[in-house]
């Protein structure tokens, strides 16, 4: 392991990361110590001069390799992404931060598929989960090719995902937990390398993607409802079948109407409403490290 | 009194007054049983349209009257200003209806300097500190002539300030309350209209405006750190002297230096980091009825 790449300002709102790295930026003289390069790296400094997610697209759907190839995508952050591509394609390490409303702590979303096969991510999963009590794991496989992510860029790669914060503003607990966590990830990542590492034994609990909800809406589109309070805030929580989901404008409550038993996350997001995404659900997992 | 308007929108982004307003706009007959004419308004279409509080300056700083009459003033907020006040200069009583990301419950934000020495204003809101325990009274004096707040095209008027919200989303509990806030203003007017209201003795608890504090600054003007986290979200609470405000990006704690307990309200709300403006300080008082 030759290079680990810390990134803020994928989306130019998320200050977590973005004042984390401008932090980092004063003091390169605490990467001494590691025995590879780290380097921070802010991905859309327009969107962040401007304080918005991003200019004209997000630029964390910009990375299929299919767009990186196609010249004729004219948006800002298509070339911006083609740009972030050049700087940090094939790094050994790469750690995206960002931040959301929901209230889904210190999540570490791992999106490349053969995250869960790979002793590395695994043990520095399960280090990370003795760290910090707030810490998840979100497992939202993806083909790395058609993974739209900026840190699919990187041979391995994790997105720490903070919350609940508003975008725009800053928590001071929440940003000192980020910068612990960073730490306690690269220092893993050194004894790693150094074949140092303890090794973990067990199981490790993960949230696996199932699917997305949208909030209800009028036959024209328009939103007619909200979270249910009884549900608002309570991600990685169960829900069970039958349970609240959303309240109508009219203070009708809909059900959830699935089967099994799910766990929430990104529970009104705000980026994510244009989405038409509510939230996303999980099932709660054991992995045999 | 014969006209009562309900604004939402003012700031596009704040979503509670917008679709509680757009829920009113469905149901007109509800209005019917007051003894005035209720409308709903929403202030900046296109801020809405686009999710930002404004396109180009904050429409609710655009009210003073110099700046009403001064046609040289050539944004779109400054335009629409004009527009606002030829449709809602003296309505009888207009409630604007703000989100905010700060822990500030249901805030009535009294903005009319005289509204203290107005009985009904006084009397209203003693109504409403008994309908809700997150209610409180934010006195915030202005001339009118010299207010820049929308609300000052009211005879009378308030600003319904309800958090913790983030911007571009929606909480049920929170929409619900001003809901049932809102109706319960409408109706204490019609009763008051009738001759009927209840009439409170004793004192009301209000919150007076002192000043504004920013965020600790580098000689350069950015942001060197944070609210500290024994005081976030600590909206309406004591605050002694002595005691942590902030905490910078490197982990200094920096007191509040003042001689007097203070309780701070809009404590990190997001559309303030760009005004400078990290919290407001309040003296609590107590005001004979």
């Amino acid at each position: 392991m030759k290079r680990v790449v810390l990134v803020g300002g994928t989306h130019g709102n998320e200050w977590g990361g973005i004042y984390l790295c401008q932090k980092w930026q004063n003091t390169p003289e605490i990467w001494a110590k590691y025995p590879f390069q780290v380097e921070t790296y802010l991905a859309n400094p327009r969107a962040i001069e401007v304080n918005r997610r991003y200019l004209e697209e997000d630029l964390n759907r910009c990375f299929r390799s299919s767009d990186l190839a196609n010249h004729d995508l004219s948006s800002y952050e298509a070339q911006r992404a083609k740009v972030v591509a050049q700087d940090l394609s094939g790094c050994d390490f790469l750690i995206d931060l960002h931040n959301t409303t929901s209230n889904m702590g210190m999540s570490l979303i791992l999106s490349r598929e053969e995250a869960l096969d790979d002793p590395l991510m695994l043990q520095l999963c399960a280090h990370l989960l003795q760290q910090d009590a707030l810490v998840r794991i979100y497992y939202m496989p993806q083909n790395a090719k058609d993974s739209p992510y900026l840190p699919s860029l990187g041979q391995r790669e994790l997105t720490l995902e903070v919350g609940p914060m508003a975008h725009g503003t800053l928590r001071a607990d929440l940003f000192f937990k980020t910068e612990q966590l960073v730490q306690t990830m690269l220092t893993f990542l050194a004894d790693w390398e150094r074949g140092e590492a303890k090794a973990y034994e067990g199981e490790l609990t993960i949230y696996r993607q199932l699917e997305n909800l949208d909030y209800p809406r009028t036959p024209a589109g328009h939103m007619r409802g909200m979270i249910h309070p009884q549900l608002y805030g309570r991600d990685y929580r169960p829900l069970y079948p039958g349970r609240p989901l959303y309240v109508t404008f009219e203070g009708l409550v809909l059900n959830y109407e699935g089967d099994e038993t799910v766990w929430p996350v990104f529970i009104n997001e705000q980026a994510y409403y244009e989405k038409g995404l509510a939230m996303s659900l999980t099932r709660k997992e054991q992995i045999p490290l």
